[in-house]
């Protein structure tokens, strides 16, 4: 299945052909979708819900609180932290024994980056850039502060507008007093991905450890976190991988620093031996060690139920489908948004892309209001005037796209927006 | 209600007289109880599944995931973790603004521990004891690690065979060089009560920090914080206060402490202005800046609705029956288990001990393991020789403490544990 250039159409029916060709199709139907009128474009930010997902949670609930009660411990969910992991490591290309669910993204990058910077004790720069998530600078700036050392911060900057960063700086910037580079491998505003090998690269000919933030880019597109050599990468499990609110987040290990590693927060899920109950600390074997205590465990089952639908689609598949909706969305977008004051604050090319396309309006905060409040449409909006429109292979069909953007073109063509206040609201 | 020691008997009628007189016997009926012969004793460990808490996760995942979507965050979601540690506030004693459900208590430990030593940066020597949860000491002993300053542990020892601490022993080590006391206010194994006021004054005295971890005692017994002056307290939710497996932790930072500590992983969610989107962290105001990261709302929501029960009862009068249960599995475990070679590994006076009983048999790994799985009865295990009963008195009848200790007897006196092999169980 591919889109012919020659035969793009602006017409609904032509949506409905794409869908009809669509592989993936039929796994839409593993996700609950109540209102299909509803078109629900923040897959990004929550992945919709999975059917067996409600069914396990349910499951969880009353068959083993209620009645199975502490022997659930025995009963899968103590080893729910790996075999999620295990899972997850399939879909973002890690080899078993690399990869495990625990806590959340800041905490999994505090502890990764704390391993980091004590392999590389001489050196003392981190480098990032202006386009990663701000919490991760928060979490570097915090263990910067803790550790009270001579670490520096060094943040990229960017280009077109915050849509790409400046890699030759990046280039540039890095050498022999880098000791880890850590960015988000897709960013969050404009969905820009960066090439994983060529930095990773970049960075270990200069002896530095690169860790990356596959928020946006698990169960959105393969990610070859062994076939790049990566050293760490953390991540969060309720956007594309469709886990659930707050579900817990990911970390990995490449499989030959484990042993030289510690966790900075020494819990006892991540110790050798949890029920000898000695005094002492001794690492679990293996990146077990950087978990710290009892993790969420109905956030975590709901969350690995929701894996079996990628597991099943593939992530080849998905990148085929995510390309083609990111085109076909910039094709409408051309012809019936651009022309009402709408710019593309993502990259054009798909090979620079992840899922979500990014389109900024100065009147982007009110137009995602009337969308959500009065059209049913479903995007969000990141300050100062992009809405985001994610794109999730498995449940987004090319109709939701189409029917987007007839509405979004509706609401600024009326005017809608104007009766809102100006203002910015509260998600995620 | 109370108990004559003259009217005490052996017999279950007794039992059931009590059960007959007790004033929270009706709140047993919000829990789901599906087998009335299983005796769980074991909400020490994981408390009962709550019927509110079963219907609202059914809720949250159909109504809210599913058809609210990511508006489910402006729908209640977003303020949970303050609004459930308000709840958590009124269990154990502290005003509002004190206290936020976040991450696993091993986490929470972490980043108290270190605001603590940030506050007296001249002292080097932090105060636990033997008898504190291992994991809590791994905690201590990783962060000193990380510092890399010249901090030291210091563990005070035991009495009376590890049930009781060395209060001499502790008094005498708190000195002009001691930055932090932390504690277990009931301890994991004997279930030890710490005199929390004459502990946090002696501390205060010598300048001193003092930080409590209530995992034993939260929703078991009357906790006064605020009373108290303690300066930091943490806790588990999914013991007394029945939140379901993992479910997460709280903390207290006491008012007056806020403004001059930092959180040391400065993630989004402490952040004052998360969706500004800002470069560099600034706190948020108040004890929310020691949240972290996106917290696993399915875990959280089941365990804000299992709060209801224990709000409705209030602690006094839970401590009331506590005291009420130990008393009575007491006198029959000195009538019938003593004498088979059991003896009480819990301080006898009931002012000294929270809301589990431990008795102690050379032969407890495989008692334990034969009550679970031939007689119906679900007490738990601790190295080397502790069988913990847990008394919760929201849903511990004394007629389950009565039919508990027949069973034991049965189970000892005709040596069923012996076809079992000598080992040890996965329970938490």
């Amino acid at each position: 299945m591919k889109i012919d250039p020659m035969d793009l159409s602006l017409s609904r029916a032509y949506a409905e052909n794409l869908d009809s060709q669509d592989p993936l199709a039929p796994i839409r139907s593993r996700f609950v979708i109540a209102d299909p009128d509803l078109i629900y474009l923040d897959g990004n930010s929550l992945g919709r819900l999975p059917l067996a997902s409600s069914t396990d949670v349910q499951q969880l609930v009353e068959q083993e609180w209620g009645l199975a009660l502490v022997r659930g411990w025995n009963e899968g969910w103590w080893e729910a932290p790996v075999r999620a992991g295990e899972k997850i490591a399939r879909l973002v290309g890690a080899a078993p024994g690399q990869l495990v669910v625990c806590d959340n993204v800041s905490i999994n990058l505090f502890k990764l980056a704390a391993a980091a910077l004590a392999l590389r004790p001489d050196r003392t720069c981190i480098i990032t850039d202006t386009l990663n998530f701000p919490s991760d600078l928060y979490i570097l700036q915090g263990l910067v502060r803790l550790l009270e050392k001579s670490h520096s911060i060094l943040r990229i900057g960017s280009r077109e507008g915050n849509v790409t960063p400046d890699l030759e700086a990046l280039a540039e910037a890095i050498d022999e007093n880098t000791a880890l580079v850590t960015l988000s491998h897709v960013t969050f505003k404009s969905g820009y991905l960066y090439d994983m090998a060529s930095v990773t690269e970049l960075a270990h000919r200069q002896g530095a450890l690169v860790l990356w933030d596959l928020s946006h880019s698990a169960g959105a597109l393969p990610v070859g976190l062994d076939a790049c050599n990566a050293d760490f990468a953390i991540g969060c499990t309720y956007k594309y991988l469709n886990g659930g609110p707050g579900s817990p987040a990911f970390l990995y290990v490449r499989k030959d620093l484990q042993e030289r590693v510690l966790s900075p927060i020494t819990g006892w899920w991540g110790q050798n031996s949890p029920f000898a109950f000695d005094l002492d600390y001794t690492p679990a074997p293996g990146v077990a060690r950087f978990l710290s205590g009892t993790p969420p465990i109905l956030s975590l089952i709901a969350m690995e139920s929701a894996l079996e639908p990628l597991l099943e689609a593939g992530m080849e598949a998905i990148r085929v489908k995510s390309v083609l909706l990111g085109e076909y969305l910039i094709f409408l977008a051309e012809a019936r948004l651009i022309p009402l004051g709408f710019c593309l604050g993502s990259p054009r090319s798909a090979q620079q892309r992840g899922s979500h396309i990014s389109l900024r309006h100065p009147e982007g905060y009110r137009i995602n209001r009337v969308l959500i409040e009065e059209m049913k449409v479903i995007p969000d909006f990141r300050a100062p005037d992009n809405l985001r429109l994610g794109l999730a292979p498995l449940y987004t069909s090319f109709c939701d796209v189409w029917e987007a953007v007839e509405r979004i073109h509706r609401a600024v063509e009326e005017k809608r927006y104007e009766k809102y206040p100006v203002g910015r609201l509260v998600v995620t």
